[in-house]
């Protein structure tokens, strides 16, 4: 059914790596697909009714954030420090504005504060109490560690330090997860948008920031291109500037969003040791998932028809 | 005078902007061509001995951070509470590792810090009192604030209250000057590297992050292609990711070190409203700069050639 004459679409993704069907049970995998189904059911709806890639994609990260299955917001990894940082960028493909945060510890939706960054602080990016007294006097709620608090992030945080190790929010010794939520989308006024949100590595010390909120990085959208959003080891994707390079490749290089993001992240990105993924929709809604790792929480639904929905590879 | 069979290069920025002969002394701009000659002529000798590109961009802009006549380290501008707040990276483009520091107060080089991090912090980026405390464990010594403190920065900050303006660098009400420092280098085994260092604006608020620690936006290098370093108005910067647009329009689209500098500063940057220059030097030795400003300090030799110093267009 095609509800539109203009393409319109959106994507997410909860994060890649490990995640392998023997290791998850029934139930748990049923939670993480109806709440993935939930979300694209919500973004896509405000798509359907004329509204912008931006708020599409707003929207799905903030309801990623409050789920707390996610390593973002609610559900966020604990720092070495029993605390929580968390980081988010957005950017806007038609005015190339982009917000970004670093290092939040007491904002509910961090993509909420990027998006008020990118529109309201005159600078693109904001990082630890600086960010936070700009979202205070901005109006936003500061939100007590207790709301970020969840038992299955702190076993995870108890368990790393047992192995005194950094790991980017496992569940077990045998998985390696990259907890990240991102969304893309293309509005039917052919405007691309991308977010990304994080609460970054279990046992993270010394202030590390990844690659969610370097717009080019993490997270970039250009209207004459694609929006793309990553998850992974985010030291790689930086060095790398994985989401912008797919931009560059089909800008430059004339490549297809498939080409670009097959490269980029097969080739690019292995190359140096990367792993992870990215979730990725071009000016004509064409909508690609690629990843190096075994699975990729993954969503999707294009010009209205029917939700695709993804785990494992 | 050749002295070598393979090309080698260093160039060097002290930042760019509204630099007018006609509101510069003699004297001053004695100053500063004396000292970017001091720079170059000593990372040019460690190329020339077979030092690497890694190295010469570290050390010249250690030499330009010591300088207070540059807005980074000493000399480094006020942010709104009166204190300091220093970023910088580097890029080796041999192996694309990197290391970037932000919201630093008490490091004496912060290019030696964000080579650290390269080195020996498993991440590329660290933030804040996070990354302060990474520099203690390293056995970096803690600067007081005296270090930092300028007569003539402490005017700036002044100035810059008294019209309540977020200003950056700017030595008077007519001068827009983005103070920032960097440098890119080519050695004789064909490597090649990008640094950049500053302290960022005037009455600087909220934990602002520009672009100087972004690598992709204000650092990036690349073996196949360039290394650049930028300067301007860091928030445009990144949202061009000029450093590696630089790069993705040699790698994927064909072009020139010229051409893509030329296109990215003097097109895609202007596009959205960015003003500022950038330095390059390829994998031969090439070296340009670019600049949409009336000035950029600026200097560079070419396998052991003659010195090139300039400050206006």
């Amino acid at each position: 059914m095609k509800l539109h004459e203009k393409p319109f679409g959106i994507a997410i993704h909860g994060g890649a790596g490990t995640i392998l069907r023997e290791q998850m049970s029934e139930e748990k995998e049923g939670e993480y697909r109806s709440n993935l189904n939930a979300v694209i059911q919500a973004a896509n709806k405000l798509l359907i009714l004329g509204g912008t890639a931006i708020d599409a994609v707003e929207l799905a990260v903030m309801m990623l954030e409050d789920c707390p299955l996610f390593n973002a917001g609610k559900g966020s990894v604990f720092t070495a420090q029993g605390g929580h940082e968390m980081d988010a960028s957005i950017m806007d493909g038609t005015t190339l504005e982009a917000g970004a945060v670093s290092l939040i510890k007491s904002i509910k939706n961090p993509v909420q504060l990027a998006r008020k960054v990118m529109e309201k602080s005159g600078h693109v990016f904001l990082a630890g109490e600086g960010a936070e007294k700009f979202a205070f006097e901005q109006g936003f709620e500061k939100m007590n560690d207790e709301y970020f608090y969840t038992d299955f992030r702190y076993e995870q945080l108890k368990s790393a330090q047992r192995s005194n190790a950094v790991v980017l929010d496992h569940t077990d010794l045998n998985e390696k997860k990259f907890g990240t939520v991102g969304a893309v989308a293309l509005d039917i006024h052919g405007r691309l948008a991308a977010a990304t949100s994080t609460g970054g590595m279990t046992n993270k010390q010394f202030g590390r920031v990844g690659d969610t909120p370097m717009i080019g990085s993490g997270t970039y959208a250009d209207d004459r291109t694609v929006a793309v959003s990553c998850t992974g080891s985010g030291e790689y994707f930086i060095r790398a500037n994985v989401a912008f390079q797919i931009h560059s490749m089909m800008l430059y290089g004339q490549s297809d969003i498939v080409q670009a993001a097959s490269n980029v992240v097969q080739n690019e990105l292995t190359k140096i040791g990367g792993d992870g993924g990215i979730i990725a929709i071009d000016r004509n809604g064409r909508i690609h998932f690629e990843f190096n790792t075994p699975g990729m929480y993954r969503a999707s639904q294009s010009n209205g028809e029917e939700i695709y929905v993804g785990i494992y590879k």
